[in-house]
């Protein structure tokens, strides 16, 4: 690919966007060329203005990079990954799309725009089509992609799986999420001592509509949501990394654990995208161990990318029970939106 | 009541044990007369053999008693509580029953058992009349009641308040529970460190079958089991005590997540139940705030006896969603015997 | 007493003023009159604005009160508590001092002047008499009297049991504090999920320079500091409730560990203080367990007063190894500081 | 080096066996060709005998090797790491190295034995020299060599530098260790939930003796002990892995925090070591941050071999405080023993 394409990363001195700047040391494609900041720590090097809370060292090259404000021009650089704040992103993202720049968000603000994906690679790459609705519509150069709320991403790989084999009808989620999902600080260490806070503020409604969308069909220029029916509860556990999310799930057509571990652990990718960077080795992990997959041992499975099931048994009342976990700041916010990023690479999104 | 009741703990050096020993010390109609242990520790004393974890102090009166093997004869003792491993329980309960004790037992041993109750006085103290068909069935002059498991509990009590008003059909159950549950030492720091374990032996099967038999009805002596059906999911968590579980519940009749909490909050214990040492007080608290019930803010409500309930809100598939909280070794387990032994008292079943 | 004592608390929202307000709670002299909060809470009730962190419920007494700004007049409150941040503690307690108001401070601000006593009624009630020279210095009617930094309570307690049989020179103390000694919000869960953290803002310098105006002489209207010398290094710790520290103490007269069990052990308090409804019983408590103190277990001893040492022990350096643990919300904080009331109250100081 | 040297990992099944097989994974001089377990489980695949504790995946290539008893002819292998229990080891070790193998031991059983080394390349490779005088003694044609304890590991290299510089007089060390440490299932969550344990069995006598041979001299065929003085304190934390330890140093010659962090920053391995696979890169990180080393955050810094400290200030009674941090079951067990192992390898110790 010959030189590596310039990026930025918005909102880059809190826990998603540091995870940014972790993935993307080293990455193959992709070079850090820009970091934007709040406007307190704008002008600061990224080394002072940020308050490091990953286990990986903050690379070498990102620690004299000078923080700009969001709302900056950015230059040459084309493709930007935000980590903003949902209210921050409202005003910024659409400004940088309308002056050229491709941005895969992990912010929640435009998930539900009609014209904006959310885009996973093993489950919905033709919905990056809607690329072109965008710019047709809002007139804009560049345009934006969304991945999915970190707790529904694993989810949505296994909906995908299953509907595919055997139709998926109604399901319901409960979550154990880790500490990172809420940012930092985030939560107090005095609300979760000793504790479990069984619930997280929007949360429940991103679970039972997300999926619907990124399991849609796109046709005639929209996408046509899925018609599967959710019931969430989300709580908050002491994990550090790690969403673990229990599934019921009624399929259309009956199917034993057996046959649906055969179908999870044989999903696989897209030509065109099993060979992308980030794209996760295996796409789905079946574990089966009566206690699989825990938080601590299976987030970083196919280096965080990679969703891990278990536990799967029949459910008295619908189908199938399921364990899903995935990493939450890696493949469910950082890494989902690098991996998006490629996709849309290789499909020639950035060279317009 | 003049004097007290001298009572044995069976099994007294376990963390159900201890909560024994801890609840009965200044109980207004109990004195612990005996402890039995293991045959390590027979012979030595109480504050010898035990590895007290409890954060309340071990009783000053219990200190010096000297335990003695769990089969031994147990003399004058006619109310025995028995906190043994399920093994030791299907030996040695029977054995005392036979000699005239009644076990108000914490173990699962029996509690499968045909003709032994899983009493809740909250929900089926009519259920008492099996010591009856017990007596008359295996010629025994004493006899076995049990406790539910503790996970079940608390569930069982929300479901008698909704099945009596609004009647009800399914739900699924997914559960937090407290590491105390597993016993001492039970769980390995290095495995609930930083993690969840998605996996408790046998814990799935007891939470989607117990509740059937504590909500059946008693006719022609036996029991009829309520026809409910359970779905469950169960989890370790790092909390030390409270079990939590997230309800969806599905109704025989609509009805509002404000109905449900009026009933649930209104829900009262009978009149020879109210007034009991260990009754709950109130049985049901209905917490508003959108974050609760949580178990180190919620599990001490009614000294944790009471069952500690939130986050009622519509289901997108079932009815209503629901947040139970109970203390697994207080209502779950220890206290729980208490207080039904407290009943068998009253109903003058420790006369005859 | 006939009828009981209004007071304040200042700065009630946060967490050691939830604790002045639970503690005050039934208190056989107190009665809590008016709380005081920030700008943005003032004119709302207490239950609406504060977010309530402790396991024991909200006071029902004080869920009505309406919170004022901390800086408006008490009216007949002649009693403040404060738990107000230091630099709001700097303006409002000499502002109250002037107008009346007897200050019991948990704040810092005042604990370095030289008129303000570091006050604990185990070590030096003798120091109460510098309120007379506050008055008489800054023309106050009432008077500020502050309660000791909550990692040095417990340790200037065995220091001065310590001090009294052997004479003390040097000290190592090594510090393992709660969570909740930061406050609320406080540390940030992701900051100390699966770590330790150790570093303390200005900690350490308080550990080595409080305890010797504490154990010093109160000589001519003025403290002459102990001479002992203090080397302090302070951690943070995963731990809700309780503050562990590692002493390593060297004696003027060389002891045994028994012999130093011995002094803590029957470590009396002067006959006045001894019936203060707050007073610890005992002051201190040593366990001869070769694991204890720790802070789950130990941390409620005397109600969350008393000291509890253990693992008492040569020292190949100085003399003595000790483990000390306290309570740093009740003891070293809220609960001290109504001691230190009650004692005031005894000596008259509020009737003037 | 053409073909790999097979090695045996003794006790492969406990926590640091396990870590052995995940550390040779992949070793560029190392094979794992035998695995010895206890004899419960002797017989069986590892993949079926070993509960997997680590978060790194057990390797592929030792899923399928067969368990063989500890004391079993390892044949061709002349390599061996012991992660037995102290026990086990007394009687394993001498027998293999009386035939011929290289033991590298993690066990403690040998530790303190006249002529066998605690080595550690970064202090002291030239007590390899003992093996020789090993050999003689005991008829041997094998040896033993161990590494040691897992809290002195960092604290020892942080002395030899210091020594090297300034000379080290006494020293005060008080240590927060990682569960790890205790092996499996070693702690019980119920234990350390919410608490710390304020003691470790042995552990602060070994802390107190083994840096005075480990700093020693060797001359005349034996080890002459460094004359250092230590006092420790040893206490368990809720962390899975990492020991911190709090260090006040008296030195021979004055040094500031500065002049100290400069020795620290630049201490270099000798030629001979500093290429081997697993020597640290760097062998000490000076970190200049307030609130610096952290386990979460340090412990994996050269991969786990290299010792963190920070914090480096005045001490009021010695000369420095320093905080050290070093990966418990890699460094300071297997990472260890295998770089002691290379070092014996490129000393023709193995050609023999």
């Amino acid at each position: 690919m010959g030189e590596k394409i310039p990026v930025a990363v918005l909102g880059a001195t809190g826990s998603v966007g540091q995870r940014f700047v972790q993935l993307l040391s080293n990455h193959p494609w992709f070079q850090v060329a820009a970091l934007t900041g709040s406007d307190r720590s704008s002008g600061m090097s990224y080394a002072e203005a940020c308050h490091w809370v990953l286990s990986e060292p903050m690379p070498e090259e990102a620690r004299e990079l000078v923080l700009t404000p969001s709302d900056a021009d950015l230059m040459d650089v084309k493709l930007a990954f935000s980590a903003l704040p949902a209210k921050a992103a409202l005003e910024v993202e659409p400004y940088l799309a309308d002056s050229g720049v491709i941005v895969c968000s992990n912010a929640s603000a435009y998930r539900t725009a009609e014209d904006v994906p959310i885009l996973l690679p093993e489950v919905n790459p033709e919905h990056v089509a809607l690329l072109d609705v965008q710019q047709r519509k809002r007139g804009w150069k560049g345009g934006i992609v969304t991945n999915s709320n970190c707790t529904i991403t694993g989810v949505s790989i296994v909906l995908k799986a299953l509907q595919e084999a055997f139709g998926v009808k109604r399901l319901f989620a409960v979550s154990m999420q880790a500490l990172s999902g809420a940012g930092y600080p985030g939560v107090s260490a005095m609300d979760i001592a000793d504790n479990v806070i069984p619930y997280i503020q929007d949360e429940e409604d991103k679970v039972e509509t997300e999926p619907l969308k990124i399991l849609g069909t796109f046709a005639d220029g929209r996408i046509i949501p899925a018609g599967i029916k959710i019931s969430a509860h989300t709580n908050r556990v002491a994990v550090s990394d790690g969403h673990t999310v229990c599934l019921s799930v009624e399929l259309e057509e009956r199917a034993t654990p057996e046959e649906a571990g055969v179908v999870l652990g044989e999903f696989t990718l897209a030509e065109g995208i099993r060979g992308l960077p980030s794209a996760p080795r295996p796409p789905i992990m079946v574990r089966s161990e009566a206690d699989r997959p825990q938080p601590r041992l299976d987030r970083m499975a196919g280096d965080g990318m990679t969703t891990v099931v278990g536990r799967l048994r029949p459910d008295l009342i619908f189908d199938l029970r399921i364990v899903v976990l995935s990493h939450n700041t890696i493949r469910g916010a950082a890494g989902g939106s690098i991996y998006n990023a490629e996709l849309l690479v290789t499909q020639g999104l950035l060279e317009r």
